[in-house]
């Protein structure tokens, strides 16, 4: 009898979205109170600094700094997260204060987006940053207790707040989204359905997507989604990837769908349009070459991996 | 050229688990500020009524409930939520008040997992009890803003809750968690891994299972927590189903999980036991036939579908 796994392809889908490159060794386990103090006692240790979306870069375009950087910007132990481990060397991270003044010039400070889709860090680092950028941006979210209002305290290495008034633990959170390319037809009538969102760029034609909601399965969600955006009519779903994208804590679960309608209802207040392409049409767009300029999005983002797999079949 | 979706099986396996038969109309786009008032006019109106894990049922064995016996439990419509809409009526949910007495004998509380497992109600009333449950413990647990400290109201419909002091718009959260049978091996030497956490029943014996955390893929998730909790390197991924858990809002990402190593390393603060099953044992745990008494998670649990596509392939 065949393996389990014989014939499933060796290169992982998810493997080639943007973001998903981290390599870091969490460690999950072993996290404790004094983690991230012992781990800045370790003088390998480098941390990732951030100002909101942004990272900082140092000199040689590389975005890690040693404890004594961090110690400079006023970054206090209690206040960084341990990612996890790099080659056996703790790796960190921090959001610079406010009140800490960036000189530009020696180190600047580069949008999470921009430097995924310029390719000037590499996806190891890219992962770990998206690793970091969720978890401040919880921890700067969350410095209270929603069951009780008092202040919150960080926890076991970044990865919990507790609140001491009334002994609650808070976890970081990470919000499913699905994102989905319906498919309708065979052979040469197969067409997919993308649809364009107000302020995508000119001409940017994407997958539909929406948070998956408290209980829904993932199949459920992809056609609650289509049907609300577009007023198609979902069958059969084949989960195709998945992505971590920190705007800011999302998991995105890409599908394909099978439309088993064409009458487009667009939701207006979602879509500015959203109509059916071809395959001839769809390679275009991942290629910039279509006739009237219409486009997918970039290669890191698993809208665009939807439709080459499409394409390529 | 076939269609892309020829040969894909025509039942979905995420339609087998627990709480996955949820046919509400969530109409999510349409949720408004009056959601609840509005629909709470309409006499065709029912509820759900839980207190924390437990259903109310009515003297019929039946969930639903009318506006009228809501407000005699003092239920006010501020406390309500608009699950959607089921054959064109509204479907609401609201927390049974710690003040209120409730007359057992006449409407007994059963516990939501209990409910599922005897099969006491419809699919579809599990799934819509599951939405219910998830929302209703979020508003329960999120009185203040995590942002500032602030109390919060609730809002449209009961999916969102707004901060009036700082503007902060808080959503309701979906915890995805990772649960993956690894498989080593082929033909007759082909072996799943399995583990008891302390608290399982005596002889269950299930998946792995773990949360996903802020930049992980599904797939790196998966290889992470195999190897956490059980030392085993895992190489290529598999999705397989999907289910909402409302204990209290996880969603379930179900995957078979390619094990590249034997030698278990096991996390004793995770697992008390963890090891290898044969397909005829694993088939003998899953029929509750197995000689040592071992047994598979109920047919409810995705841990189940997990083990027992494998043992049907």
């Amino acid at each position: 009898m065949a393996g389990f796994f014989d014939g499933a392809p060796a290169t992982e889908a998810s493997g080639l979205v943007g973001f998903s490159g981290n390599r870091i060794d969490r460690r999950s386990e072993h996290r404790s109170a004094d983690s991230v103090a012992v781990a800045l006692r370790d003088a390998a240790a480098r941390l990732y600094l951030l100002r909101g979306d942004k990272v900082m870069l140092a000199a040689e375009g590389q975005p890690l700094f040693g404890s004594a950087d961090a110690t400079a910007l006023g970054i206090s132990a209690g206040k960084a997260v341990l990612l996890g481990w790099a080659d056996e060397a703790p790796r960190l991270a921090a959001a610079v204060p406010d009140a800490a003044t960036i000189d530009e010039a020696a180190t600047p400070l580069i949008d999470l987006r921009t430097l995924a889709s310029t390719g000037g860090v590499s996806p190891e680092h890219l992962g770990a940053l998206a690793q970091a950028r969720s978890l401040l941006f919880w921890h700067g979210r969350h410095g209270f207790c929603a069951n009780c209002g008092a202040r919150t305290e960080i926890a076991n290495g970044g990865y919990r707040r507790d609140c001491a008034a009334c002994g609650t633990q808070h976890f970081p959170r990470t919000d499913p989204v699905v994102i989905m390319l319906a498919i309708h037809g065979a052979g040469i009538d197969e067409r997919v359905l993308l649809g364009r969102q107000l302020q995508f760029p000119p001409g940017m034609y994407s997958a539909l997507a929406g948070f998956l909601e408290p209980g829904e399965t993932i199949e459920a969600a992809v056609r609650r989604e289509t049907l609300e955006e577009s007023g198609i009519r979902i069958g059969r779903v084949r989960y195709h990837a998945s992505q971590p994208w920190p705007f800011p804590a999302m998991l995105m679960i890409g599908c394909h769908a099978e439309a088993l309608t064409t009458d487009i209802q667009r939701d207006a207040t979602e879509l500015e349009d959203c109509r059916w392409f071809s395959r001839a049409e769809a390679e275009a767009m991942l290629t910039g070459t279509h006739a009237e300029g219409f486009k997918a999005p970039s290669p890191i983002a698993i809208a665009h991996r939807l439709v080459r797999a499409w394409v390529e079949r």
